[in-house]
């Protein structure tokens, strides 16, 4: 049995981090598992008053996206220790309007890497804090703090052996939770 | 002497119940604090690749708006337990680019209003941690959790006199804070 | 098929909400669930140097009693806007040795209890944190924030037809939650 | 002009790097600032129903010692990403009786030193949510996570040339905020 994993990445550098560490998750999923970016960088920011018969298109559109996934992936830096507003942004349109978020029951994981030393362990916790309200079940281990995340790639953006052998440990991780919360 | 207090509001509806609570504290001002709000709701979403000679002209604009305050005062709504994408997009917008953060330094506090009971108390911690990191001292008490805010005002607005009473306790509160880290 | 439940109570106070909430929760289980109060206010506090052939027997009665347990249900006081002393020293306690806690994948849940009106959100938030390191996971809906819980008890300590309701609500979510994660 | 500092440190291992880190600072200090430890780790647990006309005497004597300093210094371990228990007791039992703290206004700073990448993170934000319900202003900048800390020392314990000059800015900075508050 398949899963499909929707990525939001919480960064828009073309060379981030985070969208590295999806791409090589990406790569190394077995074929029962697939996922895919779902982009958010074009969603106006939330706006209750924006909630009308006609709401954006770009809202209804990533709403009716993220509906078709089983389990979600979130990457995301730590900028001034907690969420980026993108990555905010798009959890908040997808959970309303009240009563019909698309996030409801999703198994999620939460990948914070980071130039620091920390590894965004403050992000990753703060969005912890959102996905109770939003009722997604999130993997508890392994935590997944990329720390000086910049020395966990070749020039290619490659992960470096020893980081794929931790992302593998992840996926694996991932895939189990998913099953255990589905099936 | 007087210090000049800048309103960020992380709400984006037209009856915000942290705008109306922004609008009662500076109709309750003394003569030597003046609050003004700065509009955040137009900001480009943070993206280190704009940061060129010559990034969005809104982003230089709000920095440079946000440097002719002594101090700042964020008024924000709980979205999923957590800070308003908004919100957290100005406070990064303004963070950068690095070493030339406009916020260093400033004297903050920090609202949360909310129609649910616990007003906003997990929003309110979370920005508190951005604050760490923005060298921004926060005034500690009181602590202005305001839940169930919809019972707060009037039909015109106007904060009821018991609220009236706390926001006036948060007023002198926040002058002697701003007197303590600037005098 | 049924399941144990350990009840941890962060307040040693004889008249503690949270121990009554716990109380009437035990009252309302359906047959195939039983939940036990553990004792945890004579544990000595968690150090490292105790940990040696013979640790504090306290410390391994009580690791031995959770492992007979396959769920845990965490009632917490908020002390200073974070949890108990004596709650937090239960987790470190139950942690160690390393690689050997006692806590590993069981299904928790989390009630804070409060005579405040935030009904203890932050310190709840501050438990899921630890919960996190612990690779337990946790209910994520209803949360159970319980404010002004003083009133939700009549003079015997019995819960009011409404909180009951809630907490009716609280069981079969949470009989759900261990099925997902323990079948 | 001269501050008197409290130093408490959540772990009680004999070794710890949290005390270390505390002795190294007590090193350097300049002649106007004196800190001391304020040992913790027998103080019971805080349980209201003990708050009689005669509580336990270890309370009352270390709130009678907290009152004789301008300022506290927190140095404090991450157990499960959380503050540790002996360190929230001692601030739960200063903090009491109701309206008689012991710890209001007194400038604070918070070190947290780990053997893991991350350095207490974690925990060093949860401190600071108790410290707003404390009013005690936390010295925001610099901070002081202490990552791989086991590597900071040499084996007299004392500090690394390169650590010793971060604590030189801790204590400048944080000479400079205990001015700020109090003067």
């Amino acid at each position: 049995m398949g899963y499909k994993i929707a990525a939001l990445v919480g960064s828009l550098r073309k060379d981030s981090l985070n969208r590295k560490t999806a791409e090589n998750i990406i790569r190394l999923l077995p074929d029962n598992l697939k996922m895919e970016f779902v982009e958010i960088g074009h969603l106006p920011y939330y706006n209750e008053d924006l909630e009308t018969d006609s709401p954006p298109e770009s809202w209804t559109n990533f709403r009716d996206e993220i509906r078709q996934y089983d389990a979600v992936f979130l990457f995301s830096p730590e900028y001034n220790r907690s969420v980026s507003a993108v990555l905010k942004n798009a959890l908040d349109v997808g959970s309303r309007p009240y009563g019909k978020s698309v996030w409801d029951g999703k198994p999620a994981a939460i990948a914070t890497a980071s130039i620091s030393g920390i590894g965004g362990a403050v992000a990753n916790h703060t969005l912890r804090q959102s996905l109770v309200f939003l009722n997604m079940p999130v993997m508890q281990q392994p935590e997944i703090y990329l720390g000086n995340a910049q020395e966990l790639f070749d020039d290619s953006g490659r992960a470096t052996e020893k980081f794929e052998g931790f992302l593998k440990q992840v996926i694996a991780a991932y895939e189990k939770w998913i099953h255990q919360i589905l099936k």
